[in-house]
């Protein structure tokens, strides 16, 4: 029979999955960590040896990673923690390793591709998709087509300035998205707070973690209250900008953040309702949680290898 | 012989121009005052009969108008100065009234079409095109395809907060581009700190305009210089955003305050430089002022036009 194959390559895990004909259900499933005994390379090649479908034939495969890489060249120009994959051409040499077609794709991206084949962006044209963790990232889709640009790098929502005099980002920059309403970001903020003096349940335990402000959040600890809403504030006004760029049907948001509940929530939508300059921006805009969770990447692999073969 | 219809409708003036199969000199072309004898509707219908070829035939009629619009549905939401065209279906009403294909389009985005198909950004595949003017304005090319968002309304690229404490935008909301980065921002700016007593040739012949800004800052005026760097500044930081938003191969830059010379465009892309958190971006990426001028819209709704019955 014939079988997709994706996988989804970070820098802590390495996952190869084998899909059928149809449907996201996974026929095998099989995770490694990124290091150990050999190079990440021999690491990752050794698990495809293992999980390649012997009887089967294997009509696609796709390739989700992150970092800034070339989707049309088939290039991955450096991915966090696998230092020594600069410029790599893992599409062609994959390609000659196995003998089908491959496509690789940025992981937000792929996340973005995911929710709209499969999961909450399902019957919608144009979407925005933000996973909110430790860092912030994003992909959008338009008229039906995964925004790439002109290099692959495009749909970089974390590392757009939101307050010129905001927090340094982890990419050295000011101010941006990423360095005021991601996970790191909630945890630094709460944390700067109680060195100020700020009185709080999460001076018990530092220092603490966007999960630590969100629990003490729905305690009614108000510093947790404060540093949590700051934070989905300004990720919602920053929605209103993207809906005046996009103007999507849809926003999705993905990531550990998102688990915060209603007090987070109800402020990111009350700071895009306020923050669109006509109305016209929310008529039929939703507003959700990610649906496929650590799935997105390996299932936006999956659409990208399924497009390929049917091509 | 077959020609195509090309109109611009603004708030000030209407032109209807008369186009051959191909190429971008106009057989004919009328500009009208759109408010005088009659509602700016009846004005409008009167050039086009005036205007309409007897012996040839219309293949298509482009139509390039201001403020919100849906370009599939072919309404024209509000325009300014126009207050009567609320919810206008103009599309269907033209296409009754003259028996050929129409298409609507919001004039920056027809701009950046004009630019894509006949101006600065030919070749290119992905470009970001922005008129900085009163306002300003922007249209998005991506993989060759005109990004309109789910109801036409995306792209609106002056209207994103750039500094939350900043100024109000003409929109009522604070710190957005057009607010900060306009000709408008950029004569506001530099009357404040007149205002504040600051010493400058401006204080002559106040309020000073964009342009008496730009040929002050020439004359080396210290003050007239700081407010055009800081305009050019802010417009390149998000320019940066941009890149990372879009990833283009070319940004267009179009409207009057691009006329204001090697200081202006110094300033706009040394921020730009500055901006982007990986070199990755700046590969092959231009920077150049727009060709098409007061024609833009008007090509670009050349451009659907003869995409439109080609179809």
């Amino acid at each position: 029979v014939d079988t997709y194959l994706a996988v989804d390559i970070g820098g802590t895990g390495i996952r190869v999955a084998i899909f059928p004909e149809e449907g996201t259900q996974a026929l095998a499933i099989k995770r490694i960590s990124t290091r150990g005994a050999g190079t990440p390379l021999e690491r990752f090649y050794a698990l495809l040896n293992e999980m390649w479908p012997v009887n089967d034939h294997v009509r696609a495969l796709g390739v989700a990673a992150a970092g800034p890489l070339d989707t049309r060249a088939g290039i991955i120009y450096s991915t966090p923690n696998i230092p020594g994959w600069i410029n790599l051409p893992l599409q062609s040499m994959l390609e000659e390793r196995h003998h089908v077609p491959v496509i690789l794709g940025n992981d937000a991206n792929l996340a973005a591709v995911g929710e709209w084949k499969y999961g909450a962006g399902r019957d919608h044209k144009d979407l925005v998709y933000l996973t909110i963790s430790t860092g912030i990232g994003g992909g959008v889709i338009l008229n039906n087509e995964l925004m790439l640009g002109s290099r692959g790098l495009a749909a970089e929502l974390g590392h757009i300035v939101v307050d010129p005099s905001g927090p340094t980002c982890s990419c050295g920059l000011r101010g941006h998205l990423e360095a005021m309403a991601s996970g790191t970001a909630i945890g630094k903020r709460a944390a700067e707070q109680l060195a100020a003096g700020r009185k709080s349940i999460l001076a018990k335990d530092p220092p603490p973690t966007a999960k630590d402000v969100s629990i003490a959040a729905y305690q009614g600890d108000a510093l947790a209250v404060e540093v949590l809403t700051k934070a989905a504030t300004i990720l919602g006004k920053t929605l209103a900008d993207f809906a005046h760029i996009f103007n999507p049907s849809i926003f999705i948001l993905g990531g550990g953040v998102t688990q915060a509940g209603p007090i987070w929530f109800d402020a990111v939508n009350a700071a895009l309702k306020t923050g669109v300059y006509d109305p016209g921006y929310l008529i039929d805009l939703k507003v959700v949680q990610a649906e496929l969770k650590d799935n997105a990447g390996l299932l936006g692999a999956l659409a990208l290898a399924r497009q390929l073969a049917h091509k």
